[in-house]
């Protein structure tokens, strides 16, 4: 695994236990990678890593290293991702794909090679294994909300609403690539199109920077990544869905929301309450129905059952051991697993056209769906 | 009418509009009766009523008259309504029917005389009339909760947490009979017989005074009686309810709150959200139960037909003009409205066997339900 | 008062009401007018109105009439209006002031003109006396919410969801100038002018027709309006609003919410929980911070002394009685009521704008604030 | 750690990854004792146990434990604990402390006797560590309630609802003890006497079996313990707690919920919603005033800084790994973890008084406080 911030202590949490949980085949944790020697070697201790080192490179040549867990920053992704490939490992890269759409085009290309000869990629989007959300996908693919016309996603936070907050890489668009934008409606467009299994063709977008400038270290820095972002967006089979994020939105601290409205039924989640989800059921006697609140904790919900009985309820880092359960049952059984690169591909891609509307003064711009392409 | 206080103008808001949105026999509102001639006829011109008076005796002796509507204190109640139904009136009261069991035995033995005459009277519990709970009751009797085992009946208020709020007459056991063991418990346990339909056998009370004394006019005075109650009942049917009201449950302001759990599904009830019944169906499959949120304000569902599109919700006056409207409409058909005073009587008898019980270290009391008493 | 349909019972039911529980000058209900003779005839009786006639004009000319309520269609606004405004009489007109801009622009110059001759008009927007909706308005103009940023406005129905639902003239642009937009965006629009006391400069806009046709009298018939429509709003101050509406959101029956983020504090606000505001205190220590439910039903919030005691809720119909109180009020003091003419014209020209943007591939569109133009 | 059941998973989970969350001195998990040595060699491989045995008196032989975890059945609770203690293991035992009041107290005998030697003991009730649970006893401690009137508890599942639910040892008072009573009830009652530092003096009580026989493996068998349980609690401080529990609250999965209602303000907590606390803050001005919902899940709560960033919420496994932490961190200091084999006993001691009263017709019974008895 590379990269021991954030991400890596919630993967490596993910990987110390999946085993407890689930069947897997074998596995161990053998080296977390970093920069700094020591802090490397702190978190290799402390999160279960046997072993740690400072060089990517020199571990990718290891014959005992099978899968790569790509937990660095975003702009290091597609340079490691595609020697890992080359090199023959799996390989499981954070979301999002990569800072830029050429990268991720890039390491699409690089996936679609190495799994002709068996060589498995995944992209982490984590709340896919949000058992409500995978719940929820279930249902519409079996059809029980008909037609769907709206979705409303939304993901919103507060982190920057104080305009004091001080400056950092993530708020410059060299070192973030975009704000809002790229870090959080990534998370909500993968679930319009994961939830529905769509495809976005148009796109509108706004982009917004509420504070301009922050204090840094040295002096008032320029913020150049938007702080919020809002986009309609078409997908093929006629829904339209509409987009927000923030990291200003008071009192919010992780909320992404879904709104699913099909003719039959519709759908409602928030990640603040992750063991729920919201579904009326529409052919019911009207007079009977309503918003039922789905406590998505019994052993007949997606993943439930490897935990605790009924009602004992799951957290965030949960969705991590499910992607490593899955990224591992996947790899043993040789099939490619979900979401691909393509997945996370088509992502950036919307994320790229709500910029260029934004650009344009929010006018549509039409997205060409990877898929289409004759991969 | 008699009466202008706080029921008094909640009764002719009732009578003053029921006519507009329900066919309802032709009536009139004629005159409003109460003790203070100035005010009395501020509050007629006020509410509607064509004339005023103060003597409700003289007034029950006008041809011209034929419903009283008993809207004064509840030590008040037994006189009027006997007089009343004596005098050939159609009656209905206020709830609690009376302060003392006696009397409500009387009251009761007269509704029964009189109904031979085609004299009718009902009490006015109106909750029975919030479409929620009349959409509650419809549903469990058609078996929809299957066999009821649990209720959960609250009813919390916080308008006397404040240990400084001043003595009243409802503070004094002379005139107010009990505390909120009178005044809210008995919409509790009236909503307990009416959503199941069945009879109270068997009682466990505690009542208790958590501020003993207040500032009165002439300085501290003497609580006298309870701030909050809790029980226990156990039905003919084989349910156990349990019942808990406060007056000092700070932050609930009319927090009348049911939860009826039965073998087939359960129901969830707040009037603070009066629009909206919880409902659980536990015969779908375990993977989409959850409970629902039905806002009862549809034109399938009770009364609601009568007055807005769907969604446009309904407050809590609404319930005195459907309750106005099945009383018009049962004497006009000729049939005894409902809640009898036979079922005033009901619950007076069990408010009777909590005090009594909560007198006895809270050891279980029989009830002896008046229905069984060969009416 | 002209027209007696859906807005004419819930005019009459405010008129009819308003005096018993407000202290407003003395008025009386004279005379309701409508096409159909029978009907209105019908509706004056049970409505509580002394007369009925068919012909407005006829009815201007009365001397003893003062004041008209306009509750007729959208199209027949702008002549009813201008013509009772010459004649003298103070106007209410329902939302949306008209079917047209020019219409609109029109009304409001006739409203000015008489107004310098004391005769009042108002734009009867009556979500603003929503008490949860203007005690909103209080915090945010107290500075509560310290710089607002976002605002995520939605109005959300279902009456459409199903594709057999019938033709109807709200779904003809000639006769109901446009669907969601018009009807209810409108509603959501004027909440954000109204809460933030600012002024709309831009708009990108995109409407949707999600089924096409519908069953009508004679065979299927083309649905010319929009069923949903979706907008973000530059607001002068510098805060972003999005607008989400439709009738096709399967679940939500009278979904008005309101997301207000500011850096102090935050608001939320469902019209389906009239009786409650969310607010959010980031200026208290982060360790207690969260959304809270103020129960708006205490004498200390805006309209709720009038009524009954704390948590003994209102409906949907007594925000119209607010609006009568404050219209009377306004006329009896000689102040103009607001909201104003200019204020539902404001509300037209960001429709306009929408409608214009959505016809340019969503593309931003700059709006003139009629405030700036020299009133 | 003896056991591997429910909660020998659920601790070994804790022990597994407490270190990579927390500072807590160095320790191993050594040996995961069970009878069946097939089962619990595969647990101790899955759970992260470098070896097991089958008969624990031989592991509290060994110099190299130092701790003892027992997550055995109730019955074996004493036997173990007392000899642990004897041999000088510091020793966590899952809740209830024993099926019997006699075992409990010899048990705490045996742990006040050890610590004196600086051998320490601790009951797992990990409820006192939820973070919003530990947070409601901060607020409570430092008067944010004022003066506690009222609590409200309950403990609400369903999964006996069905009464074709096979008939288990659970259901047998000999192996069980009690049924939802001690299961369930116990965890209500410390959250009680934690929240409120007090202590219960006096109990009304009563228990009920709803499905009396349960298909067995040799046919019918009869249930011998409750389904059910209620109380009234008298505090020592003046405040009166009820207790509700059930196993067939239908649709109910794993509620413990919690209101306390001071003169100063109210809590509300569920623990199905284990990352919220409800709060009303009744010092601030009435039209303001509500109940929050705290997301508890910022660095400044307890608990939390160790894990994710804000708004990541935690579930319900989280509660034994703080658990973990607070009694290694105890002992490592020194000091007698919390909550004590007292506090335990204190618990047993209400459950007894709850089955004396309910023995009695429900009457009022008196409670000893252990603490008063000179230890």
């Amino acid at each position: 695994m590379i990269g021991y911030a954030f991400m890596g202590k919630a993967h490596s949490n993910a990987w110390r236990n999946v085993a407890s949980f689930f069947d897997v085949p074998a596995f161990e944790q053998k080296v977390l990678v970093g920069r700094d020697a020591g802090q490397v070697a702190a978190s290799a201790a402390r999160y279960g890593w046997a072993e740690y080192a400072t060089d990517w490179r020199s571990v990718l040549e290891r014959d005992d290293i099978h899968i790569v867990d790509i937990c660095a920053p975003g702009w290091m992704h597609a340079e490691i991702a595609v020697a890992a490939l080359a090199a023959g490992k799996h390989v499981l890269v954070e979301k999002p794909l990569a800072n830029t759409l050429a990268e991720a085009e890039a390491m699409t290309a690089a996936a679609r090679s190495a799994r002709k000869y068996g060589v498995q990629s995944m992209i982490g989007f984590n709340y896919r294994r949000v058992p409500a959300l995978a719940l929820a996908r279930e249902l519409i693919a079996e059809g029980r909300l008909g037609t769907v016309r709206h979705i409303r996603a939304a993901y919103l936070q507060d982190w920057l609403s104080d305009e004091e907050s001080p400056m950092t890489w993530r708020l410059n668009k060299e070192t973030a690539g975009s704000g809002a934008l790229g870090d959080i409606a990534s998370h909500a467009i993968d679930q319009v199109l994961f939830l529905l299994g769509d495809a976005v063709t148009e796109v509108s977008g706004r982009l917004h920077t509420f504070v301009n400038s922050r204090p840094g270290a040295d002096g008032t820095e320029e913020v150049t990544v938007d702080d919020a972002a809002w986009a309609t967006l078409t997908l093929a089979g006629g829904a339209i869905a509409s987009v927000e994020v923030s990291r200003m939105a008071t009192g919010r601290k992780n909320a992404l929301t879904l709104e699913i409205y099909g003719d039959k039924g519709s759908l409602l989640f928030d990640l603040e309450a992750i063991n729920e989800l919201g579904f009326l059921d529409a052919t019911l006697p009207v007079r009977e129905q309503g918003f039922r609140r789905i406590l998505v904790n019994e052993p007949e919900h997606p993943y439930v059952a490897a935990w605790w009985p009924q009602g004992h309820v799951l957290g965030w880092e949960h969705t991590f051991t499910h992607e490593i359960r899955d990224f591992l049952t996947a790899i043993d059984g040789g099939t490619p697993p979900s979401p691909s690169f393509e997945d996370g591909l088509a992502v950036q891609r919307v994320l790229a056209a709500v910029e260029e509307s934004a650009n344009a003064k929010s006018a549509l711009i039409q997205v060409t769906h990877p898929l289409t392409e004759g991969a």
